[in-house]
């Protein structure tokens, strides 16, 4: 299995490749948009990994780069980058591959933050819109606070959903959240479903800003019997 | 305190006239279009309490009649009807009463349930719309499992958010859903964030109807360290 981490560089992409690296054997390609920066940010991720006793299989390249051979690509940029850094990696996205977009759109007025809905109807969407017909689209761990994931002492206990049109594929995702120790994955459904997960972000942003002691939380999802919850 | 709870023969009225019968000696009113209907649902979910060895105060009466000399008034009723309701009571409305709406719009699709947002740009701003201006109004316990909250066996675990415009009325609110046991009520600021919240519930149908373990399942914020959440 190999990962590409596109704008790999940033918080949530830098968290991912550690929780990843800690607890695969995959191989990861860190992305960026300048060569260098993602190869450095490697370096960085296989020092920290290293000083923990592990030896994980990090390596940088630009983003097109990093797209080759990738089973998987996290889209680990702002909303309003995501369609561009589709559209100029498309042709090096093969064509088995598995996209992943974590990406949340928000706006702000006096109240709080807001879920900024993109005309095509979720950020996920705007993705599937602007990928190569062939690539399955998904959106996943869009509510994972970013300082906590890169925090490899913070034991999460977090969920995350996955959406996307092709069940094998959010299947795939679903396995790679559950990998992350700490973290569950479960079944969003369709990306038709993705604007209520994405939507999820401005509420906790929301919650941090209103209540001292929810800094920088995730949810979990409870039900009556806990051994239920796997 | 007197808690009147318009639609208190519904699922999640009665939820809540059992919970706050059991985990307060508030004053409760179980209103309903229908006044007999209400004094029967009244004295059934006394019996169920009594059978389980509490005493509470639990009467029933029309709507209208219900509203008179409560502190606070649930309008528990489905989104379509509540600016109704809220017409149709306003004078019998004391002026220092504090609402509560935990009414979520949804539709659905071939993929799931949606958030339906009314055009007031929630179901709480509409109901702030419907209502006296000098009466305050909030927004809470919106994605607590109906069938979860009657089961006075089921331990909850949950949490629920409270979104006003008075942050007096919020603290009252949050108090009221915090004296439920296994429930920790968070303040989720102004009336202009309600959306986000009220969009939580159709991504719990969602998770409900993809996910075999996640029937029913409410959600708990969770930070890094367990002993700051309360």
């Amino acid at each position: 299995m190999r990962i590409a981490i596109l704008g790999g560089t940033g918080d949530i992409g830098e968290g991912l490749a550690l929780r990843w690296g800690r607890s695969t054997n995959y191989e990861l390609v860190v992305g960026s948009r300048e060569r260098d920066r993602a190869v450095a940010a490697a370096e960085r991720y296989r020092d920290r990994l290293a000083a923990r006793g592990h030896d994980p299989r990090i390596s940088g390249a630009a983003n097109a780069s990093a797209c080759e051979e990738a089973d998987v690509i996290v889209l680990s940029v702002p909303p309003y980058a995501v369609a561009d850094l589709v559209s100029s990696v498309a042709d090096a996205i093969p064509s088995t591959a598995t996209l992943v977009s974590p990406a949340v759109g928000l706006n702000h007025d006096d109240a709080g933050h807001h879920y900024h809905r993109p005309a095509a109807g979720s950020v996920t969407a705007l993705v599937r819109d602007a990928a190569p017909e062939t690539v399955s689209v998904t959106g996943a761990f869009h509510s994972l606070p970013a300082g906590r994931l890169r925090d490899l002492d913070d034991p999460l206990g977090l969920d995350t959903v996955v959406v996307g049109d092709d069940p094998d594929a959010r299947a795939e995702i679903i396995e790679l959240g559950d990998m992350i120790e700490g973290i569950r994955a479960y079944d969003g459904g369709p990306i038709d479903n993705a604007a209520e997960l994405e939507g999820l972000t401005p509420l906790l942003i929301n919650l941090a800003e209103y209540n001292e002691n929810l800094a920088d939380a995730g949810v979990r999802f409870v039900t009556h019997d806990p051994h239920r919850t796997h």
